[in-house]
């Protein structure tokens, strides 16, 4: 098992944030300057062709940070961000590229690659929580959430249905296909999931469906006009982790 | 034109509860103990059947007076509450009663019903209005708000189209008839559309569709498991009049 190597820490506007690699996994966590021990913990997944410094990430993750004290880390899924792309994972890109040219769906290429990458990066966000969960400002006790749309939704799906430290996730906005849908059913913590109602790519009917498969009590379906490449973050914001990890007090006054 | 009369004044628990009648209109006013001039007033319907004093409405009013220092007022549609039903009411009354019953479509009855209530309650909502805006401790400058589902949003969407003062609306859970698709394409205030996604007597299909016909630039889908009886407000609450009548730091401090 790799330990957490950190290489940088940069301190700006009341955040630190620390660049680090797990073996071949590049992540920068986000934290406050002097965060309160047991603090929770956000996992922010990028978008598919995205990476752990998207400026809409890292403004979220900042945010977070700022407003309600978490931690909030980030990594880079493979052949993503610093990471080089293998040449079958080219070749899903390629794919994709020519059936968005052509006009044509993007599904079968998306659920062969998206489906390929949750496969490698669920176990990798697995080891990153190992090596958090050592580091003595944030350790076993912080409760965990994970946010994150497209393939982040993807990802974060299966990681929820098989890792029980995920407490709390907002999802959206993800291609459907069936692997998804059986991960969705497997997942039982609160949701959110954010629908864009005019995505050309992501039907309605397919947001509804995933959504009616999570197993969770508490789930709810935020939607908006438009794509999914303009959230319109501040109309959507029920203070999610806030009220879920017992903070809103700290937040609300 | 009528003037307001306040019948009875209870203050408990920083609210000060006034009853008040406008000519045959009775209604409700929940203000702070303390008002800071040019808070908002906010209007809130009573869904089908209901009243001013609802259990949900009453609480829902108080905690916006005390959460957020705004004005809640409500009225009894005619035929509701302390209002007579008159022998035509009672006949489309009973011809739902009856389709419920029968396991047939309520929607004719409540097209009429639901339609010839808003013509009535339209100009009795605006009058309120009026009268509002002559009281010293809410004038002309407080912003307006209204929300409501059922019966309410068939009320509400129809009082923002005609008129301006409404300057936010939070709607849902309505019947969808071609009179209240044609009132939210005239809609374009900042809105919030509440939809409860397993509702036996309104489909996901004509919520949407009344989302989509309204003209708000911005505008939200709020959709939960479940049936119009069963709300889960905290997990809806987006801050939206705070929001929008520039009142968030008071809140979130």
């Amino acid at each position: 098992m790799h330990s957490l190597h950190f290489a940088a820490h940069v301190a700006s506007q009341d955040v630190l944030e620390r660049s680090f690699t797990l073996g071949e996994i590049p992540g920068v966590l986000w934290s406050p300057l002097s965060p309160v021990p047991g603090v929770p913990l956000l996992l922010m997944g990028h978008g598919g062709g995205l990476h752990k410094r998207a400026p809409g990430l890292v403004s979220r993750a900042r945010a977070m940070v700022i407003e309600q004290g978490f931690h909030v880390a980030a990594i880079d899924a493979p052949g993503h961000g610093e990471r080089p792309r293998s040449a079958q994972d080219q070749r899903w890109v390629d794919s994709m590229m020519q059936a968005r040219a052509a006009g044509e769906s993007l599904a079968p290429s998306i659920a062969a690659y998206n489906g390929s990458l949750v496969e490698r990066t669920v176990p990798e966000w697995r080891a990153t929580i190992d090596a958090f969960q050592e580091l003595p400002d944030i350790g076993r006790e912080a409760p965990i959430g994970y946010q994150g749309m497209t393939l982040a939704t993807a990802i974060g799906i299966s990681l929820a249905a098989v890792d029980e430290r995920i407490r709390a996730a907002i999802f959206g906005g993800v291609f459907v296909y069936d692997a998804v849908l059986a991960a969705a059913r497997q997942v039982t913590i609160p949701i959110e999931f954010l629908m864009p109602l005019d995505d050309a790519e992501i039907d309605r009917a397919s947001g509804l469906k995933v959504f009616d498969a999570f197993a969770s009590v508490e789930k709810t379906l935020l939607a908006f006009p438009g794509s999914h490449f303009r959230v319109p973050a501040a109309q959507l914001d029920t203070r999610f982790f806030a009220r879920h990890f017992n903070r809103v007090d700290a937040v609300a006054g």
